[in-house]
């Protein structure tokens, strides 16, 4: 059983990382924080919410956290996830997030508790665990493991030619994540976009016909239409965050390289994740490099609504 | 038995490169072709002669061929490798190169007549390939394998933070090469960096006292304090050019990922070698990733000189 808090900042793929770890027999999802991301931190946390009373999960805890990258300003577009970050679907946020806790120190407190048990997946930009590990040092060496889907090591960026969204977004956080000692798998587009959902898929959950069903399907066809416009080359939408997802349950659906990854905060390159040449440590962090995508989506496809 | 031509521009760790392939006992190394590269033609053509006589292999034959790259200028810098190519051992050219056949025509010939049995180690810009491949497009599903010294995937360049000079020499020729079809093995500096010859080394080989083993020991000492200078992050100097004919000979030395393989051409990130995100066909190209450094570097100290 993999005791699992899934930090978030919900987003199409984000749901459906959710709903990937709700339903793995293998998961026990303890919580889930959000950030801003895709949408303001309210909307992640309400979409979160949603999300898990979607699936009959209404009971998993859902935190709010950061508002905004640790030193630059963020500006949201609608336009892969929708305004609302969930593809138009649930519309503008009614009631601030009634949060018990601020996600970080939730984060901090699950890790001293549960230790080497605990496996933190981050599907968002990393300012929640960049302060975590600022505001509590001594986590480093205590979690278990932090899957991270961010990156694009060997492969092309989705914003820029040389970054990933997550990193992108607050690089200076992710820098310090990275280069925390954080015992890290880095799951970057490199992977994630060889798991490629498509219209036929969704069409499966609209046929089913259950609340839950429809609703995925919904925002999953938004998804899917933002990526024929801008990522026209790929023959379907990444499921980025649900692969996260799965490389924590399973670590062998991925082969790694064991790499110092630094994040380039240089203009001509900002956000690139790439090898740290100056840094002689041990790596901590193993890079994905090739998946087993078809023994992932059907695990994806055998579990999610 | 692997037959095999080096494609070269020597260079001191071409120079290492063809060392170890006439060493190797596996190894029937056929021929050397030579170009432009780290010094002019000329000089990689006499360097190549001078290597193979100090191994007592003066009846390998040696081909001239390309003299710039397809589309753009080139001009020396003797901070690596000497302005003589080989650390300031041999001086400047006396005699022209007195080539029986262009390096070309000749690696046309081979593919045309060893087909799957040829081995091509490319540890030079690819001008000679693609020239080749330009010209008699039909090689390109003949030959056995070409493995290519080159590229920088996960890891930062080591002439630009995106490029490796390889690639960058003549990324037009890079990038034919490397679209063409052809069943390439990338041996970039994600793995040559990792295989690195130290003063102790060196120091090994002057004790020997053989006339080889002290022109070997003066070009790497040459070779290893231009690396001090220029790539202080590393602990040596790094064995890039044999590390790819060991690969040619040893696969499992490396963990590869399939992949298709761009040459960014933009001047932001010009020979940049990435995945191409657009070419839908199977990847015939495997990118090294990771090295069995230590086996390499003892199977390459038990042979060379």
């Amino acid at each position: 059983m993999v005791k699992m808090i899934l930090d978030v900042d919900t987003g199409i793929d984000d749901a459906l990382a959710i709903a990937y770890a709700v339903s793995l027999p293998a998961v026990e999802l303890l919580g889930v924080t959000t950030t801003y991301g895709m949408a303001p931190v309210d909307y992640s946390y309400r979409n979160s919410r949603k999300v898990l009373e979607a699936l009959g999960a209404a009971h998993i805890p859902v935190y709010r956290g950061s508002e905004k990258p640790l030193k630059r300003s963020r500006e949201y577009s609608g336009k892969i996830h929708g305004n609302d970050g969930l593809g138009e679907t649930l519309g503008p946020v009614e009631a601030p997030a009634a949060s018990s806790e601020h996600a970080v120190d939730y984060l901090i407190c699950q890790i001293r508790k549960h230790q080497k048990e605990l496996t933190i997946v981050a599907t968002a930009p990393l300012t929640n665990l960049a302060a975590a590990i600022t505001k509590a040092p001594e986590i480093v060496g205590m979690v278990g493991k932090v899957v991270i889907m961010g990156g694009a090591v060997m492969t092309p960026g989705n914003v820029t030619k040389f970054a990933e969204a997550n990193i992108i977004i607050d690089p200076e956080a992710a820098g310090l994540v990275l280069e925390s000692g954080l015992p890290i798998t880095l799951v970057g587009l490199d992977v994630t976009r060889k798991t490629l959902l498509t219209q036929a898929d969704v069409a499966k959950w609209k046929q089913k016909g259950t609340p839950a069903s429809a609703f995925f399907a919904r925002f999953t066809e938004f998804y899917l239409d933002a990526y024929s416009k801008l990522h026209p080359y790929l023959k379907g939408c990444a499921l980025h965050d649900p692969l996260a997802v799965g490389v924590a349950v399973y670590p062998d659906l991925v082969q790694t390289v064991p790499m110092n990854v630094k994040v380039d905060l240089e203009d001509n390159a900002l956000g690139r994740t790439t090898e740290d040449l100056y840094r002689a440590a041990e790596p901590t962090t193993l890079v994905c490099v090739q998946v087993d995508a078809d023994r992932f989506m059907k695990s994806f496809f055998a579990h999610v609504i």
